[in-house]
């Protein structure tokens, strides 16, 4: 049994809360908030759970195994921080910290002290993203030739980040759990119309040393909302529309045979299409929270890394500082 | 009444024959076609009109005002060239050239001999287009922000150009039509999977002197048929999915309105969102070809421009050129 | 402001207190049902409200103005006529009662105490349902021609009812609220599936005085789940897809024009076909349980009967019993 | 090779004449139409073809072994009489006939001058009709529980004929096709809203001897148009939307056990659900038409009934019969 401390009560704390009491392999032992009233809200239907204001509460507590920190993003690094040194395991909401550099530090703190690091990148853990990554997996999808992804709508202009740093973290998370190749390069351009400087519509490309590619269509500004990814392998092809509500991923298998002729035409390509069933897997449906919060239990239990570990998190870092750089850049080509 | 002859019996050819036949204001004198058995069977069913295997049949009939060329793009230059240098008026098949070099002798010949010169931008005279023309034009949408399109399915492999000049010049030609501000760079990411080098997914990106951005997807290896275009304006937002069968065009009273606030958080923005009706105008059914060959007639009836002249077929052909040097360069900017 | 009491903590009492607590217009006062066990979770965010296991510590509090019953339908009946009996106006869920005799009892007690009794048809206070009266009301539909719903899914079988008493107090609720003409009749076919003669698919048509029609396809065991309407107007007509996340309601401006050709074909009818704009107009979000509280509450203050009244509830039970005799007699026309 | 010759220029006759053609077993040998400009048009891309106004030119000639009639429904009976009494064999457009006296007089006089009788019920030669065919035969849907059918758009008005007559002979073919089980009566709703008599709404339920039910909305007066059929099994279940342009059939392994409860309650049925993997079967792309004349030409050849004989076309008219009593007399149950 690991006992849990959690930090934040905002949009994404109770969530935790409620699944690290469902998890029978951990124990929530305290939640803090600065904030004493939207503390008392949360915990009113879990008295016996303990309530601080001040984490140190939890860091002094000897019976806490490992906290969860879900708090504004600049206050990532320095709470990590403190419950490493603190000799507490750490789960982090998404994205793991504000900078590369920052990122580098939490990993290296976790691995010195024998701390499991993690980051929750919640969409690796639902039923959808890990049948993907089965499918890819299993290589029934042959050799991947590229990854599409669409994620637009009307959506709330953040005030401090962009589009990138808003929206691609969750597709960047996914590429990341799926595709084993690294990107090598990356080229992003983008506009503001809000007059801002932070763009509000985003297009990236990820170049690969081999003749893969990753696109992604960030925006905050379109009509119609549209979540679509489409991940072409050689052999099938498989589309995830998200807001499909019963048949969220399909696969098609279609797929071109390319001979060259090497008799009449030298060197011509011979093209042909085939075009066989579509099916549409039955996905889990199990909530993605329930799963990551007993990854994390096992992970520290098994002391092993973690799914989605701090490397993930920051790899994704990695992508994310190289984008802004290529969108501030007129979109010139960033090494990763 | 214009007297046309028309050259190329091959896929689109047909259709320029039977809509010049319809057409109350021209005449169709000759059709010809290198081979001679295609050139019967299409033939058969129009008894009255003169069949030539030799273009010379059709430039050298004084009576012939006008040649309507519908061959290979290679051949454009050349034929196009003939038929301006014996006074015929031409309308080409899009692209009108295979180069911006090529474009540009033959607008320049088309003025020197006042002859019309015009390009087959058939997309243009579709009930859609032309409605998203007079929405745009209206000021209904208010200032554009983007134009965003995708254009993707499991498509014809081409031989001798990639999927950006397969596809492009369809998007291209309506962006040229709808969207008065000129592009001035542009930057493409593309792959070939098929061992040819000629990119079968590419995606484009355009730059504008303002904060106007467009952007392409143009691909043949995709499981699913998309087409689908944005069109987002400052009052309005314009969704345009071909595929529709009933309700092409959609238009949204969705947007956001940008104050800043200079009282308590000095520069920062205040975001609010506007969501009201939708609605789907009714597009006219005409066929477009109809139309494309009217306004031919029309044009030179009235010795004016059509509205998809020749400049305008330049203007799509520099920024295919431009785009092929930015897909074969990683993605670098090139300006147009 | 109004004094509430709620019965029954089950699946849809949480909503009913939720909703008073929030409503500014009444003061819920007291929380009963018979399982300690539920009551005490349901209430754990309450400290401020009573909560009974025995129904008459809320009958014999003077305070309490009215009383909401959300109980299995069975005890709807001696729940509702205990409580108007005690001088408390009552809200009832739907259906009203398990038959016409029960419902024309609660009415005329109702009337007799001079109470407000209403049922919480709830549908009926959508943004789109209420979007949909105003329509149909303002005569932008024209005179009216048919109302056809299908409802079907892979749903629950129920035990005791079968899927027209599950599912059609949904859309007979709707139709009431919408539609001004009663109808007389009514036919319905189906089948039971499952070996315990409660249908789990039926077809059900009412017949009316004039041309209008209504259908309802109501389907425990459908691979798809389609919440559809139709409502066809001589002017305009409308489609409702509850399913749709954005345009819920969409209206076509399409029709026919008939004419009786006196010339030439005596008697022969000249049908011409209209097909103008789409639209989907905006529809409020606001939850339809905050506007059905307060109606409630507003009824009782205005002492005037509210949107959904008892004599609402027991128009849908007449059709609802008058469809069962139907379906038990192989479709033949039964009288309502 | 059979010799055929065609009647009827109309609509449908042009499909037949290029199917005719086309196909290796047979040799179109006459066509005729008392229409003779509408002649000369059809047969100008056909200079082999023997043209006639007249039907005897094409029933004395010895070499014609078949007819087919595609001329308006209350000539079929007359012409197909003449050709049978002619020694001809015979295929009819659909309805075979307008009356089921006529249709059991055509079969009866096939049979006794040994010549095969057909009717041409298109859809049960496209891929998709076939493949679902192939799908039921095979047992994968397991027991056949309900044919649910819905057919509507702004259609045509026909001057002759309700929207029974002129739609329902579609899904009445295929459901004879698919399914073995033959309906015994008939139930038909359905109201008339041009005020001449002629139903441009209706339901009809067909009953069977068996839990089977099968349903079908047809409607000329509807805003969208709809196309979907679903065959629902004990194992998996069909939707078949013709309007999908990739995916026409979906297959979805979906169902429930139901098993009675022998202990604690007893009678109560246990009713559990399954949801696994949807699938969308590739279907074949050859034209219906080229497959209904190759049957109608191999029927000949090997002296068997085709596999839409005279037979599947008189069972259709008595359905069709029945229903027009049923919707005559408001809905009542005839049998059939």
């Amino acid at each position: 049994m690991i006992n849990i401390g959690v930090i934040g009560c905002g949009y994404w704390g109770p969530n935790l809360i409620r699944n690290f009491i469902a998890c029978p392999e951990t124990n929530l032992l305290w939640v803090c908030d600065k904030d004493k009233k939207r503390l008392e809200k949360v915990m009113a239907p879990y008295p016996g759970v303990n309530s601080a204001e001040d984490i140190h509460d939890i860091l002094s507590d000897k019976n806490v195994d490992a906290v969860a920190i879900a708090t504004p993003v600049h206050t990532h690094f320095p709470l990590a921080v403190t419950c490493l040194e603190n000799n507490k395991h750490v789960l982090v909401e998404k994205p793991l910290a504000s900078s590369v550099e920052q990122g580098e530090e939490l990993v290296r703190l976790a691995k010195e002290n024998n701390l499991q690091l993690m980051c929750d990148h919640t969409f690796c853990y639902t039923g959808v993203v890990r049948k993907m990554k089965e499918l890819v997996d299993s290589g029934e999808l042959g050799e991947l030739l590229y990854f599409d992804s669409v994620r637009i709508n009307l959506g709330l202009f953040q005030q401090d980040i962009n589009v990138i740093w808003d929206l691609a973290p969750h597709d960047l998370s996914i590429l990341d759990f799926i595709i084993d190749e690294t990107p090598v390069s990356v080229s992003a351009h983008g506009v503001s119309h809000a007059g801002n400087n932070l763009e509000n519509i985003a297009y990236v490309s990820l170049g690969y040393n081999s003749s893969f590619i990753s696109h992604f269509h960030l925006n905050w500004l379109s009509p119609v909302k549209i979540r679509k990814t489409i991940i072409c392998g050689s052999e099938k092809m498989l589309v995830w529309n998200d807001l499909d509500p019963a048949e969220k991923i399909k696969i098609y298998d279609k797929g071109i045979n390319v001979k060259r002729d090497d008799h009449e035409n030298r060197g011509r390509l011979l093209v042909s299409y085939r075009s066989g069933n579509m099916y549409a897997p039955h996905v889990s449906q199990t909530e993605a929270l329930s799963l990551m919060v007993k990854e994390f239990a096992s992970s520290i239990n098994e002391k092993r890394s973690s799914l989605t570990d701090g490397e993930a998190g920051l790899r994704v870092l990695k992508i994310l500082e190289a984008t802004q750089r290529s969108i501030k850049a007129d979109g010139a080509n960033v090494r990763i």
